[in-house]
């Protein structure tokens, strides 16, 4: 199994995270978004994903998978121990939810694709954006606060106390936010789900500064 | 069962054909994302769905969901006929891939909230917000008919001949990006699955223009 990553890249660390629970090994294959205008980019890359992003794993069988939430599925139909979805299907629509909650609603409109055109095509400057980048995490964890704090099914983490895809994306999430030094602790729930999560190996393994291409 | 819907809303658009595909009649509840501010944004529906965007489905027995593609998935699960995802794990990721790159790249950036902030706060003109709406439908674009047309799994439909849940994306992607007046002509493997996918009933009973809610 081989998982082409980049340290800080947020849908990379939801894989991340997902093949450390699975117990499952794999070749970390370091892609690197910035440096020589973004390897990612390169026509060597275009041609394992031509969605020109990470992650991508390409497993065993050499299957080649784009979309962090399609390859964390595709684990979980493959190897569903241990399972990062509730049973019931009324659960695991709920959990899908959250997860695509910061998948759809929040995470995209901060890439680094969209931050660099706003700068360099729209022309702002570093304040704008910065702003920018704040405004769609700030709106975005009060919903998800609001509907973590409410909800009875909310326990050590973000669904009960074992990890599911919620927290695979919830994570990675708030280290973005720290990133910009937005305050999280204004979100307490959240927060708490955070700081348990990385007290569990497979999550602390999976963070940026834990990968071989950190700077 | 109960869908919260404003007919323009392609993430809602994505939910309707995927119940007439699977035959589940339900109520249409129209919210209107523009007039009087957005009546998603009232309380009376935050009360529904505090992420305050459509869709929403509450079925029979009263499970309210969030996220178009949690939705979609939790009618595969509890009404699998007829299914929208393949048999293989390695094709169901596949087309789950092609859906998250529409719902998660291409749509979410051009969300009419995200419209609105670059508009009203960053301040920009019209022609830079179009401009704006355009690259991102066409950079999307390019990558998803390379996709489509050089895999030999791509049918009259976006997998074989029969939809999935991909196609319950591209279409209303397709709508939105003929609304911006994009020549979509450019991607003929798009174009020909739209095309094709608006010939069948499920589809065409979905459009926004046969919406109760259409103006």
């Amino acid at each position: 199994m081989k998982l082409y990553s980049y340290f800080r890249s947020s849908a990379s660390y939801r894989v991340r995270i997902a093949l450390n629970l699975k117990q499952l090994p794999y070749d970390y294959v370091p892609v690197h978004l910035v440096r020589d205008g973004g390897e990612h980019l390169k026509s060597e890359y275009r041609a394992v994903n031509p969605e020109a992003i990470v992650p991508t794993l390409v497993d065993d069988e050499n299957h080649t998978i784009h979309q962090s939430l399609a390859i964390i599925e595709y684990l979980e139909e493959t190897q569903p121990e241990p399972p990062l979805l509730p049973k019931t299907a009324a659960d695991r629509a709920y959990v899908r939810s959250l997860a695509l909650q910061i998948a759809c609603e929040i995470h995209p409109v901060n890439n680094l694709r969209v931050l660099k055109y706003l700068k360099r095509t729209v022309g702002v400057d570093d304040e704008v954006k910065d702003a920018w980048y704040r405004h769609w995490i700030e709106t975005g964890f009060e919903t998800l606060e609001q509907r973590l704090a409410n909800d009875p099914r909310t326990g050590k983490l973000s669904f009960g106390d074992t990890p599911t895809i919620a927290d695979l994306c919830l994570v990675p999430q708030v280290f973005n936010a720290n990133r910009f030094k937005i305050d999280t602790t204004r979100y307490a729930t959240i927060q708490r789900i955070n700081d348990y999560a990385l007290t569990l190996d497979a999550f602390a393994r999976a963070e940026p500064g834990a990968q071989p291409d950190a700077e």
